[in-house]
C-alpha cells in the first residue's frame, strides 16, 4: 500500500481504554460516570419523532450553544461551539491554529491524545515534565509554541494547576491556550471566565464525564467570538447529530442532577483516596473523577492491574515513564469502590 | 485576532443548504428522503438503556461494520469504516492520503465540500470541467493528482458516469479514487465491488439519503484493509455515538424498507422530470434523489428560486458557473411534487 502519507507511517493512533463486553465486570478504566444522566435526557430522546432522524440536524447546534452560553455566563452562542465529543474540538484546535511543522506545548504526563493529534497534523510536540507534585514547572511559562494544551484537572494525575498559574500562562504565552476542563465539575474551581479576559484562551468541556453522556459524544468550547468563528469554518458541516444535540440540551437544563452526581463522586473519591493510602499507595490530590494510585511495592503496579482484571475489575495501567508504578482508578459507585478495595486488600497483602 | 492559520484566512467553510424552521414549508433543498426510516430504527433507539448514554460507545463501530460488510459482499469488518456522516470520511480521506501542497482532482461542477476540504488542508484542487452531458472528459483520466473525488451519481447534476469510466479511472489514476456513492441507491448500478479489484478505490456511502437518517450522521467507507487501517489511525477515537451506531445497524438490517422508499422516489423522479420538461426545463438524466432543472427563459432561474421560496417551497440555487441557469430540486413525496409543479406552472407562465 503506497498511498498513505509519510507522516502517518509511524503513527499508531490513539488507543482508547478497553471496553469489555462481558456482564458483571466493574469498569473503572475509562472515567465514565457511574450514575445515569438525568431521566429528562432519556425522556427527551424518546419523544423525538422520526423527522429528527430523517432531516439534517441544525449544522451549528444553535439551541444547545445558547443554553450553554447562558449557563456559563456568556452573552450569546457566538462564544461557544459544540463538537462531536471534546475530542473533535481538540483536533479542530490543532487544525485551526497550528500549521504543520509548528510546535504544540503540553505538560508530561498528560492525556496522550494531544500527542497523537499533533502527529496526525505533522506538528511537533514539546512535552515539559511536571514537577514532583505534578505541577507546572517555571519553564512551562516561557517556552514558545503555537498552541498549548493545559488539562485542568490534569489526566491521569487528577491534579489541578492553581488558577493563578493558568492566568499567568494565558497572559504570558503567545499562542492559543486550550484549557481542557473535561473533569472540572469534580473539582473545586474552574477557569470558565478566562475567555472574557484573554483572547487566546479556549475553555473546553465535555458532556461525557460529569453529565454521564459519554455515549452521546458532545463537547463544548468557549472562547472569544473571533476564535469560535474560525472553528466554525473548520468543523464538519453537520458535526453533531440530532440525538446528541437534544441529549446535551436536556442535560445542561438538568444541571442540578449533574451537580448532585458530581458531589457523590467527590465524596466517594475522598473515601477511596484515604483507603488507598491506608493500603500503602501514594495518591496525588485529585480534582477529577479518578485517582492516580502510585505504588512502589510488590507485586508491581502492572501485576496489581492484571490481578484486578482477573477478578473482573478494570482499571487503567500506562506503560509509560513516571506512570509505570501507578494505576489510574475511576471513582465508581460506593459498591464498586468497596469491591475494588476488597480485591486490592487481597492482592497487595499476598 | 492573530492566532488563525494563514491558509484559513480566505476560507469561508462549507455552506449547508438552508434548514428553515417554520411549519408547513416544502423542503426540497437538501436532498433528504421524504419518507421516514424503518420503524425498527425508532424502536431500537427507544429500547436503549441509560447505559448507552452513560458509557463510551464502541470506538470502532464493529457490529455496524460487520453488518455492512456482510450486506455489501465483503469478508469482514476490516474492509469498512463508519464515520460521523460521510462528511467525516471525505475529510479523513484528505487528511489520510493527501499532504498539504498536493493536488486533489475533482470534476466541475460537483459537490462543493470537496474544494472546502482541500482548502482547509492546504491542498490544491484541480477541477476539470465535465462535458456538455456532464460526463467525464478525456483529460480527466490522465491528470495526475494524489487523490480524486468522483461522485457517482454526481451532485448537483444527478448524472452518473458509466461504470466503465470509473473502472478505467481506478486502473489508470495513480492516486486514491474516492467514489462518492451518497446517492447510488437511487441509481441503476453501483461500484461497490471495485475495492475488491482496485487497491486505490474507496467507495463511500451515507445513511443520510436512501436510509432516511440524515439526522443521525452515519457514513461508510469500503476499501482494502490496508486503506481502512490508515483511516482508523486518523479518525477521532470515538467518532460515532451509541445512538447513531444503533440506528444505522437497525437500518441496514431493514434493507428492504430502504429499497422500497428508493423505488418510490425513482418513480416520482420520472414523473417530475417529465413534467419539468413539459414546462420547458432541460433535465439531465438523474440517477439521484434530485433533479437539476436547467432553465434559460424568463423569469430567470434565480427569480424562480425566490418565487418558490415566497410560496414556502425551498429548492437549491447555486450562484456558480454552469449552474446559474438551473435549480436543484429534491424529489419529495407525490404531494410535495404536485405542489411544486403547481407553483412552477404559475411562476413560469406569468
Amino acid at each position: 500500500m503506497n498511498y498513505g502519507r509519510e507522516i502517518l507511517r509511524e503513527v499508531e493512533g490513539y488507543v482508547p481504554g478497553e471496553q469489555p463486553k462481558q456482564a458483571g465486570i466493574i469498569k473503572l478504566n475509562t472515567n465514565e460516570n457511574p450514575y445515569p444522566p438525568s431521566p429528562s435526557v432519556g425522556e427527551t430522546l424518546r419523544k423525538l419523532t422520526p423527522d429528527a432522524m430523517r432531516k439534517y440536524p441544525d449544522p451549528v447546534s444553535l439551541e444547545l450553544r445558547e443554553a450553554c452560553a447562558q449557563r456559563y455566563g456568556y452573552e450569546n452562542a457566538d462564544w461557544c461551539i459544540a463538537g462531536n465529543g471534546m475530542d473533535e474540538l481538540l483536533a479542530l484546535a490543532v487544525r485551526t491554529f497550528v500549521d504543520p511543522g509548528d510546535t504544540i506545548l503540553t505538560p508530561y504526563p498528560t492525556y496522550t491524545l494531544y500527542e497523537t493529534l499533533a502527529q496526525l497534523h505533522g506538528a511537533d510536540v514539546n512535552m515539559i515534565d511536571l514537577d514532583d507534585q505534578f505541577q507546572l514547572p517555571e519553564r512551562f511559562f516561557n517556552t514558545p509554541a503555537r498552541l498549548c494544551f493545559l488539562p485542568r484537572p490534569n489526566a491521569p494525575t487528577g491534579v489541578s494547576a492553581p488558577r493563578g498559574d493558568v492566568e499567568r500562562l494565558c497572559s504570558e504565552f503567545e499562542g492559543i491556550v486550550v484549557i481542557d476542563e473535561a473533569y472540572v465539575d469534580f473539582g473545586a474551581d474552574n477557569c470558565m471566565d478566562f475567555p472574557k479576559k484573554f483572547e487566546n484562551a479556549i475553555v473546553m468541556r465535555t458532556f461525557s464525564k460529569s453529565f454521564s453522556l459519554a455515549g452521546m459524544r458532545v463537547g463544548l468550547a468557549v472562547a472569544q467570538p473571533e476564535i469560535i468563528a474560525e472553528f466554525l469554518k473548520t468543523k464538519d458541516s453537520y458535526n453533531l447529530n440530532a440525538y446528541s444535540q437534544a441529549a446535551a440540551l436536556a442535560a445542561i437544563r438538568a444541571y442540578a442532577h449533574m451537580e448532585a452526581n458530581a458531589a457523590k463522586i467527590r465524596s466517594t473519591r475522598q473515601r477511596l483516596g484515604a483507603a488507598l493510602e491506608d493500603l500503602g499507595f501514594t495518591v496525588p490530590p485529585s480534582q477529577a473523577n479518578f485517582l492516580l494510585a502510585q505504588w512502589n511495592g510488590t507485586p508491581s503496579a502492572k501485576e496489581i492491574f492484571l490481578a484486578l482484571k482477573d477478578r473482573g475489575i478494570f482499571v487503567r495501567y500506562f506503560d509509560a515513564r513516571r506512570l509505570e508504578n501507578a494505576l489510574r482508578i475511576t471513582v465508581g459507585t460506593d459498591e464498586e469502590t468497596d469491591a475494588l478495595l476488597d480485591a486490592l486488600r487481597e492482592i497487595v497483602a499476598r
